[in-house]
């Protein structure tokens, strides 16, 4: 194990994707419908043996902290941070990097999530070690790519440019373009040409390069990281996020650095990644019964399949339907056309605005 | 009033078509989704100025015995009887021809149903005294027929003879033909040839006319009525109920004497009647909210519309879903398809065959 390498894990997830099951106070990265055990749990220990716990840092919602604790208990309780406000990923990476600077100034660090799947760990291990070369060697800015199996619509790509080179068990490409979810037509087009990734949300830096790629194309966040470096590690930490983070805007690494940055390298990653986006996503992850639904629970039905049913506390009954997302929970019914699962969402904006449903969102 | 008339009320229903809101112990009867009190409550009420309390007899399932009489509180405890098990429509008229002749042997009664719904309420009391005029003149044993609106498959149908005659509010026919429920090819020809009436379940006879046509053409029901005549309004007649109906077949009036008798007389009723026959009915009773679908309690929607949703204890959310029925009771969740409503008392009987579901059946 390299001392230097830390991991920061993203963890601030609004558990919309999974409603009613995943809620605001318990989002996606507390659920273990898919495997045996809470997504975040699942993060934390694959990196067993690759990063010891007292390197693992979670960024995660304040309100969340102790739930946070409890799922990732080998997780020092100071690395569990928590934000007072959500304000997306540019302040948490500099917030990441902060701690992790503080702790090692030779510090690497892999910016990682909470709530994917990822399969043949010791390949992820092999290939973050890579990164973390690449991103020494050069100076890079490294991102992980996922050579992808289908042509998903639920993700952004990268383009990797021509050539590339090879470094232990990646391949690495320049990033030429980073694009968002694409319609079919297109995915598959970007599928065929061989040189589009889908974009898993990874990375890996040193401390310093990514301070110095900072202070050239976002001075700003430069400036964020060198205020919370001041207090990270020390008991004023939390006083410092109470007061920076409530006016901090709201903006991702992509916006607030990547596009900008000139030394970013895609590892083209081969290990099995799914980010469970969606309830669809479950039908990879649970058998399919032998009435031809997807149940996790007690469902009984008559003509009916191809339907994702969770119904855990009580029975679901099917008449005649298919293709539908039924699910229990949160002392709520969701019925949801299955091709409309992206759109859960909205329906929870929705709730929300009616300012009536808060205990159940 | 006409002293000499009596109603029995068959309210034997088994919460089949309306499950999870009905079941075994709440059948439809019980139920107020439509109209503002219990279905029987109305089937109660709804005669009122035309035959009194007391001459009202209501025939249900012994275990509904105590729920009936609080719905029905005007009807006396005596008057309401249960059968220790279903022996379908033949036993159970044949048990209030007893009833009835006990009273009164020139008593007249009218056989209506619990869980049926019936407009114009004026008109269907004159309707049921032409009935009775006609059934006592006569002899007849008068079957009521509703003018069909539409051409509904979900009903049976009966053929009017040519000619016919009026009486009172009503015009009468010779009953031709008594026709299961068609498909909707046949229901057209039915509906479009002004000859052929929906089935409602309601009969009008005298007992002496009814006990004749039985010695006749049925006589087996005819001993029966004797046995029960003799134990009517005793205290014996509960013991009698338990010796004598376990050992009986399971009939409908339809087949053991209707089939075979010659002098049914079908009134044309033109009052408006529904029986609420499955969940779709419901379109016809709730108003359709903005959203476009069809709710009784709280149902949240996105890009949903022409569903049915029943959710009063719980919030159901639709996302891209049509034309389904969602109802929330009994601690089940039912997910139908509008189309196959007729089904759902065939996912009954599955559920129950399981052994594992009875207490939500």
């Amino acid at each position: 194990m390299n001392p230097h390498l830390f991991a920061v894990i993203l963890a601030g997830g609004k558990g919309e994707r999974f409603w009613p099951l995943s809620t605001s106070s318990r989002p996606k990265q507390f659920l273990s419908v898919v495997g045996n055990k809470p997504l975040l749990a699942a993060a934390v220990d694959r990196l067993g043996g690759f990063i010891p716990p007292r390197n693992v840092f979670i960024i995660t919602r304040a309100e969340l902290v102790a739930a946070t604790r409890k799922v990732a208990p080998k997780v020092p309780a100071a690395n569990i941070i928590g934000e007072p406000v959500g304000r997306d990923t540019a302040a948490a990476i500099a917030l990441g990097a902060a701690l992790v600077k503080a702790r090692d100034p030779r510090g690497i660090f892999c910016v990682l999530t909470a709530d994917h799947l990822i399969g043949d760990i010791p390949l992820f291990h092999r290939t973050l070690q890579a990164c973390a070369e690449v991103a020494v060697r050069d100076g890079a800015l490294v991102t992980i790519g996922i050579k992808p199996s289908t042509p998903d619509t639920g993700y952004g790509y990268i383009e990797a440019g021509r050539g590339g080179f090879k470094k232990g068990a990646a391949r690495f490409f320049k990033a030429k373009r980073f694009v968002e979810k694409p319609d079919l037509a297109t995915a598959r087009k970007y599928v065929a040409s061989g040189r589009f990734y889908w974009n898993s949300g990874m990375f890996v830096w040193s401390v310093d390069g990514l301070e110095k790629a900072m202070l050239r194309h976002a001075p700003e966040l430069a400036a964020l990281m060198q205020r919370f470096e001041k207090v990270a590690g020390t008991s004023r930490l939390a006083g410092a996020l109470n007061r920076i983070y409530p006016k901090l805007p709201k903006i991702s690494i992509d916006y607030a650095l990547m596009e900008k940055a000139d030394n970013i390298v895609m590892a083209g990653g081969v290990f099995k990644w799914d980010d469970v986006g969606s309830w669809t996503a479950l039908e990879q992850h649970i058998r399919k019964g032998a009435d031809g639904n997807f149940v996790i629970g007690d469902c009984r039905g008559l003509a009916s399949s191809g339907n994702i049913v969770v119904s855990e506390k009580r029975l679901t009954a099917l008449v005649g339907v298919r293709d539908l997302v039924v699910v229990q929970a949160s002392g709520v019914t969701l019925v949801c056309n299955k091709h409309s699962a992206q759109d859960i969402k909205k329906l929870v904006e929705k709730l929300r605005s009616l300012g009536k449903y808060d205990e159940v969102l």
